[in-house]
C-alpha cells in the first residue's frame, strides 16, 4: 500500500473546521507537557481542559467535544480517572484518542494500552517504537525516544488500524496516517520540534480536536499532522535555538488561524 | 451600586508595595498553570513556592505571608492538603485566596467550594460563570471557560462579597472587584490574554500576594488586576502571537516593577 | 581549603562529552518545573524522561544512565517512587543525583533527605540554606530562597561531600564545587536566573546528565554549573525580562553545544 501526499487544500480544510468549531477538548496527560497542550489548542482557538479526578473526568467527559488519553506520566490513580472519562466518552459518543507515551518495556502502562485498545479509540498517535510496541512487533524505545523511523511502523500502524478500526497517526520526519485501507504522509516539520518537550503530546491533542470535526476521519488526523508540521517549519525559520522556536511555534500555530480564516 | 475606575495613583501604590516586600505565596494550584503562576510572582518580585503534601502544606502555610487555593485540577488528596493549609492560615492570621476553576457543574470542587468558602477566603476570583456558579446562580460554564459577561455576575458578585465578607474579583473584558458595599472598575488588557493559558489562574496568585500588603483590601485586589491588565495591553502591543505574547507578558510585568520602583 | 576556579578548557570538555553521549536522564522532580527541566536537557541534546510510578519507575531506572530525585513537591506516593528508583539504579550502578528543596523546617522532605542520604549519592545540589540544613547547621531558608550565601555554606558542603563520599554543589551568585578534598568555583551567570523558576532545578538535572559522563565526577559537575552559568550570561545580554530571559536562555544552551562541537 503506497501511501498518498494529502492535500494542502484537505489540510486547509480542517484547519477551518478546527477554528470554525473551537472543540473542547478533555485532556489526561501526562505531567510535563500540560501548560503546552493547553496553549497549543488555544493557538489554534481549541478550548482544553484538564479535568483529572476520577468522578470529575467521568463528568467532564460526558460535556466535552473530544478526550484525549496520554500515558506519558500514567499512575494508578491516573488509570482510575481514564478508565472513566473513557467509559463516558463512549457513552456519549465522544471520540477519543490515545498516545501511547514509551509503551512497550514498561509495565503499567503498557498493560493499561492493552486494556484500553479494546475501547474503540477514535485515533492513536505515536511514534515508530511505540506503534510497534503496540502492535507486538518489538518493545519499545529509548525512554520516550523512539529508535526506529516512522516508515518502519507503518506495516505495525496499518495492522493496528485494521484490528481496532482506527486510525492511526506514526509521526516522524515523515508522518503516516492509515485507516488500515488509506494512508496519506505529510511531510515538512524541522528537526528543532524534537528538541522542545511536548510538540508530540500537542499533536496528539490536535488530533483530538480533530478527531471532534466532520468529515473523514482519516483526512481529519492527517490534517492534525500537517497543522503542527507547517507550523513547525514556519517557526524554525524564526528561530535561533529551541527557546525560541516553542515561543515561534505559538505564533505560528496562531497564524495559520489567521491565514487561512481570511 | 455603580462601578467606579480603579485610579493609576492607587494601583501604583499597591505594586510598589508588592514590590517592596516581596510576599512569599504558598500556592495549591492546579497541574496546569504552576510554572506561568510561578513565573508572573517572580517577575513581580513575590515570591512563590508550591508545598503540597498535607502535614508540610500546613508547616509551610504557618510561615508562608499568604496562600492561594486554585481548584483547576482538584483530586482528592490534594483537597485534603488544601484544607490543612487553610486551617493552618487561619491559625496564623495569613490570608487565603480562592480561585474556583470551574466550579458549576463538576461534583468535587463544587462541594468542595461551598465548603470552604466558609473559612473567610480574604479574596475570590473567578470568570463571570464561576462566580454565578459559587453564588448560585448558574451551573457554570463551558469547561473553564465563562459563557457570560463579568458585568453580568456583578450582582452575584456582591451577594457572595457580603455573604462571606470577603473582596470578590470577577474578571474579563472588563474586571470587577467589589467588597460589597463599594466596586472598583479596570479597564485594559487584551484578547490575546485568553489563548495563553494561566492568565487568570496567575491573576489569582497575584490576586493572593496583594491580600497581603497593608492597606485597603479592595484597593489591594483592583490593584493586581491592574497589573496584569496592564502588562497584558503592553505585551500585546510587542506580540505577533500568543507565543510571544507570554514571554512579553513577563517582561513587561518585570518592567512594570521597575518603572514604578523609579 | 580554597578553591579554584574551573578552567574553561574542563568545561568545555564536559559539555563535548555531554553532547556526543546524549545520556538519557530520569527526572523524578518537582510539578512546577518538568517542562523547564525536560528543555534544559533536551537543549543540551540530553534525553529527559519522566516515569513516576512506583513500579515504572524501578523499571526505567534499570535503563537510564542517569536519575535525578528532586524534593520541591514531595508527596508520600511520590517518596515511595523515588525509594524504588533509587534502589533500582543503585543496583545497576546508575548515578543519582539529590536536589534537597526546602529542605530543613518541611518534615517529610528533611525525613526523607536524610534517609536517602545514606544511599550513596553522586552528587547533591542546593543552595545554601538547604546545604546548610542537610548538614544540620541550620533550619533551611525562606521558601524555596536561601536565606545565606553560597560561600556560607562551603563548610557544610565539604563536611557533607566527606560524610557521604559524594560531590556536593553550593550554588548561588559564585557556584562552589567540592568532593571533600577539593573545591571548584564558577562565576558567572545573572541575576535574571533568579527570577525564572527552575533554573536551580535544571542545574541539577544538568548535574545528573554531568554524572554519567567518563572522568572526574567534580569536574563534572562543576562543568555543569558552568554550563548554566554561561548560558545564563549569555542570555542575559539579549534579554529584557524574564520572559524572554528564559526562551534566550534555551537558545543559549543550544549554541553553546554547537559552539563547542565545531
Amino acid at each position: 500500500m503506497q501511501p498518498d501526499l494529502l492535500h494542502d487544500a484537505v489540510a486547509i480544510r480542517v484547519l477551518n473546521h478546527l477554528h470554525a468549531r473551537s472543540p473542547l477538548v478533555h485532556c489526561l496527560t501526562n505531567d510535563v507537557v500540560q501548560t503546552f497542550t493547553a496553549n497549543v489548542l488555544l493557538a489554534l482557538n481549541a478550548s482544553p481542559a484538564m479535568v483529572v479526578d476520577p468522578d470529575e473526568a467521568a463528568q467532564f467527559s460526558a460535556v466535552a467535544d473530544g478526550l484525549l488519553i496520554n500515558l506519558g506520566t500514567l499512575t494508578q490513580p491516573q488509570r482510575d480517572a481514564m478508565r472513566a472519562a473513557i467509559t463516558s466518552a463512549r457513552c456519549h459518543n465522544t471520540p477519543w484518542t490515545l498516545d501511547p507515551v514509551a509503551v512497550g518495556a514498561l509495565t503499567l502502562r503498557t498493560d493499561f494500552a492493552h486494556e484500553i485498545l479494546a475501547l474503540n479509540p477514535a485515533a492513536i498517535r505515536g511514534n515508530a517504537s511505540e506503534i510497534r510496541a503496540l502492535a507486538g512487533e518489538s518493545t519499545g524505545g529509548r525512554g520516550v525516544d523512539t529508535t526506529d523511523r516512522a516508515a518502519d511502523a507503518l506495516h505495525a500502524a496499518i495492522t493496528l488500524a485494521r484490528q481496532y478500526r482506527t486510525v492511526v497517526a506514526v509521526t516522524g520526519e515523515v508522518d503516516y496516517v492509515t485507516d488500515g485501507e488509506r494512508t496519506l504522509a505529510i511531510r515538512g516539520g524541522d528537526p528543532l520540534m524534537t528538541r522542545v518537550v511536548g510538540t508530540g503530546c500537542a499533536l496528539s491533542a490536535v488530533v483530538a480536536a480533530c478527531c471532534t470535526l466532520p468529515g473523514d476521519r482519516l483526512e481529519n488526523v492527517a490534517g492534525a499532522c500537517w497543522i503542527m508540521k507547517r507550523a513547525g517549519a514556519q517557526a524554525a525559520s524564526r528561530a535561533t535555538g529551541p527557546g525560541s522556536f516553542a515561543s515561534a511555534f505559538l505564533d505560528a500555530l496562531y497564524g495559520l488561524n489567521r491565514e487561512v480564516a481570511q
